[in-house]
C-alpha cells in the first residue's frame, strides 16, 4: 500500500513559538506554514525552508488610509426597527438595536435621494416631503403620519469596523487594539491605493510563496446588534447586502439602465437572503458586482504573479462577488482556493470548484479558545480532539468521492500546547488525508449509473450549499441532503429552473431532487407556476425519469394544487385550506426497497405536517400521527418519491441512496460495492482495484462488503477506522 | 331545593315497541314523543296523551313525484379528478371516483353553457371549442390539449340519493328499500307540490302537535366516493355547494346582476368551504339562497300554524340557507329549533339562536347501532352509557351558562333494551337537566366583567362553530377555544372584519380573540392587509384593549411582517423566508398570572412551529424546542397574549380564562366565584343566591370555592357530581 508521510499540509505558524511551530511542522508532515489574522511569522520561521503562505486582506490593510478616506468605507442599507405611530408624528431612532461600533449613518449621500421611508401597514412608500433626517440625533421624523401605522426607514450606513476583524478582536479579547475599517474598492481612488499597497507588500514579503487572500473585498452579510440577547441580528453567508453604495448603484445604472432603490436591498426586511428566490433585478446586481470583483481581483492576482508568487483565495468571509461556481471564476487566475469545513458537503463544495489548480481545506476546530458558536474549544471545558474527530469523520467520506489537494489549520498554534492528544490526532488525520488523496491518482471511484440533479432557484451557483454551515441553520433539510449525498457513490449536478427552461433536463441525469419549504429558493416558489417547468419535468418523468421531493417540493399556492407535481409525488399537503376535503385512507406498505435497510423509527427532522396520499396509487411507506412521512408512486415509466423532511444520519443516508436507485429504476445496483452495515461505507477504485472501507462511528463494526454478485468475507473495523483492501 | 320530575324531554317512540315507549316515557319524565327517519308511531303511542312530534323532510317526502320530475332534483357542481394529458387529446371520466348512487351527470342543461374545463397547470379555462361531452360514456374529451398539463372538468350533477337518507339507509342496512331523491324547491312547480303535500300531510296527522322539520331544503355538502378508502370525499357542515342549479343561477343573475360560473362554486376544488374566507360573490349567493329559503320556509311554517300545530326545525342536515344566526331567521316564525350536540360549544350554538321560543338539544349517542364515525354504540363492543356520560359532561357546563328549554333523543328506541344502565343514566340526565334549567329562571349567572369578541371572517353568522363537530376536525384550534369558552363565566360575542370596518370594536368588548391558520376564515387572511382593520385594533389595544392571538392570528404574507399585529402579540413566525434573521434570545418568565394554575406540561395540540419573540419587551411564558408556545406583551395601555395552539382540557380552559382576565387588565376577578381545583367548575346565580359546583371528571375531587374575598370550606364531589349550595 502506497503511503506518503509528508506534504499537502498547511500549518499556522506563530512568532514567539518558533520551536513549537517547527516541531509540529515535522510531526504533521507539513510543507507550508501560514500566518493568521492576529499572528505573525518570525524570520526563523520564514527562513525555515517551508513554503510560506501569507494572509492578506486588502480592504482592511491600511487603517490610516481608511481614516483619511471615510467616504470610501464600505456601506450597506439597514432597515430601522419598526415604529408604530401613536399620532401624526413618528420619530425613528435609526440605529436603535444595531451595534454602533459596526455602523455609522451615512449622511454624506443625500438621504432624500438614497433613503426611503415605508408605511409597512399599507406597504407603500412615504412621500419624501413627509419626513426629515436630523443628523445630530440620528433620527428620522415622519410628518403627516397615520395613527397606529407601522413605519420603517431604509437608510445607508458606513461600516466602521470590518466584520471578521471585529469578530476576531472580540472573541480573542484584543482590548484597545485599533478597530480596522473596510475600504470599498469600487472607487478608482481605493483601487489605486490597494494596488499600490499590494505592490509594496509583495516587495516587502520576499519569503512569501503563496499570497493567501483572506479573502477578497466584500464580506458576507453580518449585522450585529446592541442587545446582548440579539448579538447577531442578521447573518447570511451568501448575501450581497454589503456591496451597496451610491457610487456602485450609479455605475450599475449606467451599465445596465436599471436604477436600484434602497428597497431593492432591504426587500421588506428580507434583505434578498440566500434562502429566498432571487429576483431578476437582484441577479443583475449580483452579476454587476461579480464582474467588478473578478476584474479588479484579476489585477491583484496578476500583480502577485508578476512577483513570482502564487495566489490562493479563501472561500469564506469576504467572498461575496467571487462566486467560485460562476464560469467567470477562472478569469481570476487563482492558483488555489481554501475553504473552511465542518462537513462533507463543504468539502465537496471546495473540491468541485473549477478553474483553479489547488483546493485546500482548512479544518476545524480553529485554534481559538472558543468555537464559532462561543463554545469552549482550546480552553477549559473544550475537547478539541473530539471536535476534530467529528469533523474529520464528516469530511473523510466526501474526500473519498472527490479529492482536494491540501488540508491545513488556522489560528494560534500555541493553543495546542496543552492538548497533546490533539497533536497526535492531527498527525493521523494528515496521514489519512495523504492516503485518500493518493487513491484518486489512478482514476475516479465507482459510482452508480444514476446521476442526480439537485433543482433549486440558484442552480449551480450555489452548488453543495444552502447558506452557511450546517450548525447555523440545523433545520435546513437540503443541507442534510447534501451531507448525505456528499459521501454517496452517485454523481451530482446542480440545476436551476432557468436551466430547465432553457435546456430541459440534462441528458445524463436520471433523478432530480427538489427539497425545501414553500417559496424558498430551495423549493422554488413561483417557478412552479411556470407550465414550462412543470410540463418539462412531468414529461421527463413519464419517459422514465425519477423525481425525489423532500419537504415542500414543487410547492406553490397556485391553481388547484399545492404540490404542483402531486401527480408524480403522490401526496399533497393540507395547509388549512382544504379542511373539508376528506383524505384517502391508506394502508402502509411495510416492505419496500427504499426502506430495506431501515432498522429504527424514521426520523426526518422537523417534518412537514398535513401530508396526505392523493389516492390509492400512492404507496405510503411511513406515517406519523396520520401525517405521511414517506411515499412513492409510479408515473408513466418514471417514479416519484416523497419524504416529509431529511436529517443526515447513517440510516437516512442509506435510505436516500436506495431512494435514488429506486427512482432511477436502477435497484440492481444496490448489490454493487456497498456494505451491509449502515454505520460503515465503502468506496471502490476500479482502476487501482482498491476497496476502501470505513467506519463512520466510534464503535467497532463488523461488515461484509457486497461486490457485484458476491458477498465478501466479514471485516472488523475499529471505531473510525479506514481499511484498504486490494482486490 | 326546587326540582321538577318531568317534562322538557322528547323521546323517540317506535311502533312495534309500544310498551317500551310508554315505559321509558314514564321513566324519563317525557312530555313529548317523536318519530325518526325510519320509524313510525303507532296509534297506541299517538293517543297516549303525550305531545307528538312528527318529523318531516319535505324535499324527500314523495319519491313518486321525484321520479316523474327528475329535472327538479337538486343539483351541484363537481370537479372531476384531474387528468394529466400525455398527448394532444385528454379524456376525463367525469364521475370517476364519485359514488354513482349519489350523483348523475346533468346532461339536460347545456354543458357548453354551464360547465367549464380548466387547465390547472396554467390556471386558465380551456376554450369551449376545444372540448366535447359524450353523454353515452359520461366522458369529456379535450382536443388541442397540451402534453403534460393537468385538466379538470367542472360539471353539473343531479343528486339521485338524498344524503341523510343514504347515510341512514347504509348505516342501518335497509337493503332494497327505495332510494329517496331530493327535490329542489327553487322551482315554482316543486314549491306548489310541496305546499300541497304538506297541507295534505297536516290534515292526515291530527295527533301531531309539533311538526319537526328535518330540516329544510338543502343539505350541508357531502360528496361520497366510490373507493372504500375514500368513502366521503368532501364534507362541510356550512357549505352552499348543494344549492347550485342553472335555474337558481339565472334567478340570481336577474335579481343581482351577478352571473355565476361553475368555477364560482368549484373554486379551484376548494368549493368555498367554510374554513376559507368567503368572497363577496359567494356571500351574495348565500344571501340569495337564504332569502329564498326564508321566504319559502315561511310559507311552510304558516301552513303548519294554520293547522294549529307548532313548527320546530332541526339545526343540522338540510339547514343550508336557514342561517339561525342571521337576523332574517326570525322571519321563519319557527316555534322551536333542535340541535344535535356532542359538545359544549354546540349547546351554546343552539341556546344562542334568537327569534325562536324553544331550543332543544338532541343528545348523543343517537339510538343507532353505530356512531357518526362508524364506531359501535348500541351493539356489541359499544358502551352507550359511557358515551352519553362523556357528552353530557361536555354539555352540562354550557347549559349552566346559557339554558335551553328541552332535551331529547333520536333513533330507534328498541336499541336501548339491552342497555339497562343507559336507561338509568338517561333518567338521571333528564333530572339534572331540569334542575339546571330551573336555575336560570330567577336570572342570569354571574360573569366576569370582560366581554370577549371572537374575530373571524364570518363573524356572528358562524357563532360558536367553525364547521361541523369537534371530532370531524379535531385539529381546529378555534373549536377547542369555543369548547373552553362555552363553560367559562364570560360573555361572548362574535364579530367580523366587516363589523370592525363599519362599526369599530363594540363598546362593551374588553378582549378580542383571533385564532386560526394563515388565510383561513378563522384567522382572516387578506382582511389583515387592510390598514383600517389593523389600525382600529391597534388603537383600541393602545387605549386599553386586550388581544389574544392563537395559532396564526393576524397572519398574512404581506409587507414586512407575517403577523400583522406582531407589535401587540410580541411574536413572529419563521416560515422559511427570514432564515437569515437571527432571533432574540429570551429567558422564560417562570411565574405569570396566566400560568398560575398550570400543573402539567403545556399541551396546545398541533402547535405552530417557528414562533419567536420579536424583542426583549415580549415575555415568553413557555417554549418547546425553541418554538415559543405562549407569550405576553404590553402595548400602550393594552395587552397582547399569544398561544401557539389550543386544545380543550381543564388546564387550558383555566389558562384561557386567566389569559382573558389578564388581557383585560382585570386580574382581580380571578378571586371571584372560582374553584381552586381545575377539574371542577362553579357557577354563581346571584339572584337566587345559588352556587353550582360540578365535577367534570370521573374521579372524586375536593374543592374550595373562592367567593369574592373569601375561600369557602372544602367540598367533596363524587365523579361527575353536581352540587347546589344556597348562600
Amino acid at each position: 500500500m502506497h503511503q506518503r508521510n509528508s506534504g499537502s499540509f498547511t500549518l499556522p505558524g506563530e512568532a514567539g513559538y518558533e520551536d513549537l511551530t517547527l516541531e509540529l511542522a515535522e510531526r504533521w508532515g507539513v510543507d507550508a506554514i501560514r500566518d493568521s489574522d492576529g499572528t505573525q511569522l518570525s524570520d526563523k520561521i520564514l527562513s525555515s525552508g517551508y513554503n510560506i503562505y501569507s494572509t492578506i486582506c486588502l480592504i482592511r490593510s491600511d487603517n490610516a488610509w481608511a481614516k483619511k478616506n471615510r467616504d470610501k468605507l464600505q456601506q450597506n442599507y439597514l432597515m430601522s426597527n419598526p415604529v408604530i405611530s401613536s399620532g401624526n408624528t413618528a420619530t425613528i431612532d435609526l440605529l436603535k438595536g444595531y451595534f454602533k461600533e459596526q455602523f455609522e449613518i451615512n449622511g454624506n449621500d443625500d438621504p432624500k435621494v438614497w433613503w426611503q421611508v415605508f408605511d409597512r401597514t399599507t406597504g407603500t412608500e412615504v412621500s419624501k416631503d413627509d419626513w426629515e433626517y436630523n443628523s445630530d440625533t440620528g433620527k428620522v421624523t415622519i410628518y403627516n403620519a397615520k395613527p397606529w401605522h407601522r413605519y420603517t426607514v431604509n437608510f445607508l450606513v458606513y461600516r466602521i469596523w470590518e466584520a471578521i476583524s471585529m469578530y476576531n478582536h472580540i472573541t480573542n479579547g484584543w482590548g484597545s487594539r485599533e478597530h480596522l475599517m473596510p475600504l470599498d474598492p469600487i472607487y478608482p481612488e481605493t483601487q489605486a491605493f490597494i494596488l499600490q499597497y499590494l505592490e509594496k507588500w509583495l516587495r516587502e514579503h520576499p519569503h512569501t510563496d503563496v499570497v493567501r487572500f483572506t479573502s477578497l473585498f466584500y464580506n458576507f452579510s453580518w449585522f450585529w446588534g446592541e442587545d446582548p440577547n440579539l448579538k447577531f441580528r442578521y447573518s447570511d453567508w451568501g448575501s450581497y447586502c454589503f456591496t451597496a453604495a451610491p457610487y456602485a448603484m450609479k455605475q450599475f445604472e449606467r451599465k445596465t439602465g436599471i436604477r436600484m432603490t434602497s428597497e431593492d436591498f432591504i426587500d421588506h426586511g428580507l434583505y434578498n437572503n440566500t434562502h429566498n428566490i432571487p429576483s431578476k433585478k437582484h441577479r443583475a446586481w449580483m452579476d454587476f458586482i461579480n464582474d467588478f470583483v473578478v476584474s479588479f481581483g484579476r489585477k491583484c492576482v496578476d500583480l502577485v504573479h508578476k512577483h513570482g508568487k502564487k495566489a490562493y483565495v479563501f472561500y469564506d468571509d469576504h467572498w461575496i462577488g467571487m462566486e467560485p461556481y460562476h464560469k467567470r471564476f477562472a478569469d481570476f487566475r487563482f492558483d488555489g482556493i481554501v475553504k473552511c469545513v465542518f462537513n462533507a458537503f463543504e468539502a465537496r463544495k471546495c473540491a468541485g470548484v473549477e478553474g483553479v489548480e489547488t483546493h485546500e481545506l482548512r479544518l476545524h476546530p480553529y485554534l481559538f479558545p472558543t468555537g464559532l458558536q462561543g463554545e469552549p474549544t482550546f480552553m477549559e471545558g473544550g475537547n478539541p480532539t473530539n471536535d476534530a474527530k467529528r469533523f474529520w469523520m464528516n469530511i473523510r467520506r466526501a474526500l473519498l468521492r472527490d479529492p482536494v489537494q491540501r488540508i491545513g489549520l488556522g489560528g494560534y498554534l500555541h493553543m495546542v500546547e496543552k492538548f497533546p492528544d490533539f497533536i497526535d490526532y492531527i498527525a493521523s488525520v494528515a496521514q489519512e488525508f495523504r492516503l485518500i488523496k493518493s487513491l484518486h491518482e489512478n482514476g475516479k471511484p465507482w459510482t452508480a449509473s444514476c446521476k442526480i440533479a439537485v433543482l433549486t432557484a440558484w442552480g449551480s451557483l450555489r452548488s453543495w450549499i444552502c447558506s452557511g454551515h450546517m450548525h447555523e441553520n440545523p433545520n435546513l433539510d437540503l443541507n442534510h441532503v447534501y451531507e448525505s449525498l456528499a459521501g454517496l457513490p452517485v454523481d451530482v449536478t446542480f440545476i436551476s429552473f432557468d436551466d430547465i427552461r432553457r435546456d430541459g433536463i440534462p441528458k445524463d441525469v436520471k433523478v432530480i431532487i427538489n427539497c425545501g419549504r414553500l417559496d424558498s429558493a430551495w423549493s422554488g416558489g413561483d417557478h412552479w407556476k411556470d407550465p414550462d417547468v412543470v410540463t418539462k419535468i412531468t414529461g421527463w418523468v413519464a419517459a422514465g425519469g425519477g423525481f425525489i421531493g423532500i419537504g415542500e417540493p414543487s410547492a406553490s399556492k397556485f391553481s388547484s394544487q399545492y404540490f404542483q407535481l402531486s401527480h408524480i409525488l403522490g401526496v399533497e399537503r393540507e395547509i388549512g385550506l382544504t379542511v373539508s376535503k376528506n383524505k384517502y385512507s391508506y394502508q402502509k406498505e411495510n416492505m419496500h426497497f427504499i426502506f430495506a435497510d431501515n432498522k429504527t423509527t424514521l426520523d426526518l427532522g422537523g417534518e412537514m405536517d398535513g401530508i396526505y396520499a392523493i389516492d390509492g396509487e400512492t404507496a405510503v411507506l411511513e406515517a406519523n400521527n396520520g401525517h405521511v412521512q414517506a411515499a412513492v408512486r409510479a408515473f408513466g415509466k418514471g417514479r416519484g418519491v416523497y419524504l416529509s423532511g431529511f436529517r443526515f444520519n447513517p440510516q437516512n443516508t442509506r435510505m436516500l441512496y436506495r431512494a435514488i436507485l429506486w427512482a432511477a429504476a436502477n435497484e440492481d445496483e444496490i448489490s454493487c460495492w456497498i456494505t451491509d452495515n449502515i454505520n460503515t461505507e465503502c468506496t471502490w477504485f476500479p482502476h487501482s482495484r482498491k476497496l476502501v472501507i470505513m467506519n463512520n462511528g466510534e464503535e467497532n463494526e463488523t461488515v461484509h462488503v457486497i461486490k457485484p454478485s458476491e458477498k465478501m468475507a466479514p471485516i472488523t473495523l475499529k471505531g473510525y477506522e479506514l481499511q484498504i483492501i486490494e482486490i
